[in-house]
């Protein structure tokens, strides 16, 4: 299975990373919207090539990984190119997945080809746990936590502040409600009660930190409706300490069964991850096997991880999953 | 859909249960090899039938629920009916699971049915989180630990000790087991080291407890691999302390990613069922809907939860589930 990655940030990364770990496939080359000689691949014999040519690979690469970002770059691009390849992305933006699905399912049908959008880890590995548990006990409640993580959204908005030379924000769940939650009692929990958000802050020289800290503080939907703690550090304790892209989250869901509901369940999918582009691609990788499955087998248009079955994922017989893994 | 229950043991009862909490779902009735008459359904409108008759009820049942035992009942009974029936089981005998596959695969061709096989929580909901944490971290370690849960077998197995009225056994997973393979380290542990078991026993009027100890304690298979704690009580304890069917377990995997494996992620997915088995009933109902719209597209065969994309669980609509669930 040979895989393109467009687009080589973050997640592109790990992507290629992540095609090493799978013995089915093989990187193809990786496309770029900067110069293709400034690259640097990690991986011996797969190329740079400039993202306005390829088309002219359409007939060299099974599965189109599609790497870039959901607020303008997939939107755009994954109807694009899904005319011409099979694609995968990980769009993120909850509200326009019905759009972005329309729009991608319409190209790729024109095409002839399969795609599979929105795969990751939310959306994805969580949205199907949300699945699966709405499925196995239709009388319950979900919750879904994140962190503690990095968000790279919320550190962006502090680091747009006058005054903030650099930042790091890490949601967190509180960890007093997700017991309240796995005690089944399905509490109703306001945005305050379930995360708070901590921020390392780097000030510029002379910058007046109490303006910094409220202007934080009370900046509307990033943080005003939550307890946030601010802590200015300098940029070497920012870079020795807050390096990482760390991630992850909880989905619970607790319901009940029996003559009058008297028997109480709860299903817990946790993630902690170290890397959340890294584990992001080894999801996206995944689901490329399964997309280039379904397109062999004529199954065109646009999918998400709910249209798919899990054996598809995965380079094992079905032989060798029942006997090992069932 | 119109669901046939065969056997109306704990699991059949679950399953009449959960079928109320599915609007889409309704029991047509229940299939016993006791007298039908001594049957009392909780289900108004619903009827017992003597299983010899099942035949006659072809046209009427659109997804057969076989509730038998994994020992002796279900290898014979789901290759016979699935000739008939879109059929559904909870084989959970792991290393048969090859050859049931092959039998009832087999009789579900030869007659035009879909049939699903080993649907549960082990096999089935815990299977699917091995699955898909294993193809998401190719490069990984899988961890199932059971508990805390009552194992009907291990009551069983005491209850045949002379001089044992009754009993109770839980197995519990050792946290420091669980907290040891959460760190990421990736442990070798020894099944001691995973599970301790835990008897409530009610001995007979003047039994000799010590040897009944001595008896469970060194039960090869069943104990003597496991740090075992034995307690007598009487049986109005046990009635009112130990009468549930509690279970549960944790399925984890823990992985690595990057250049050099650098970046370590966890995938944890946990059950807490007060019903053991109206739980594994909510799953197979969930699965029955799977099965139906399988044979209306026209996919015969047996599958496991490794073939059943999530989308056919759910009685929503595909948009409903972008727009709410992903």
């Amino acid at each position: 299975m040979r895989i393109g990655i467009y687009g080589y940030g973050n997640l592109g990364k790990g992507v290629e990373l992540a095609i090493r770990q799978n013995p089915d496939m093989e990187l193809f080359g990786v496309f770029t919207r900067r110069d293709p000689a400034t690259l640097k691949l990690a991986t011996d014999g797969a190329k740079a090539y400039a993202a306005q040519d390829i088309e002219q690979y359409k007939d060299a690469i099974d599965v189109l990984i599609i790497c870039g970002g959901s607020a303008t770059d997939l939107p755009a691009m994954t109807p694009a190119l899904a005319k011409h390849f099979n694609v995968i992305d990980s769009f993120d933006t909850h509200a326009d997945i019905p759009k972005h699905f329309a729009n991608v399912d319409a190209a790729a049908r024109e095409g002839g080809k399969t795609a599979a959008i929105s795969v990751g880890w939310d959306p994805g590995m969580f949205s199907l746990n949300r699945l699966y548990a709405n499925c196995i006990l239709p009388d319950g409640k979900d919750y879904t936590f994140w962190g503690k993580g990095v968000s790279q959204g919320h550190s962006d908005a502090i680091r747009r502040i006058e005054g903030v030379a650099d930042a790091r924000q890490y949601t967190c769940p509180v960890e007093a409600a997700l017991e309240a939650v796995r005690t089944g009692t399905n509490p109703e929990l306001t945005t305050r009660e379930k995360h708070t958000r901590l921020c390392y802050v780097v000030a510029k020289e002379g910058a007046d930190l109490a303006r910094i800290e409220r202007e934080i503080v009370t900046m509307p939907k990033y943080f005003a409706d939550y307890d946030t703690t601010v802590h200015f550090i300098s940029q070497e304790e920012l870079d020795r300490d807050h390096k990482g892209i760390p991630h992850g989250g909880f989905v619970i869901r607790t319901g009940s069964t029996g003559r009058n509901g008297e028997h109480k369940h709860r299903i817990e999918y946790s993630l902690q991850l170290d890397s959340n582009p890294e584990f992001t691609s080894s999801v996206l990788v995944a689901y490329a096997r399964a997309v280039y499955r379904l397109n062999r087998r004529g199954e065109i248009g646009c999918k998400t991880v709910f249209d798919i079955a899990p054996a598809d994922l995965s380079a094992m017989s079905g032989e060798d999953m029942r006997a090992h893994l069932l």
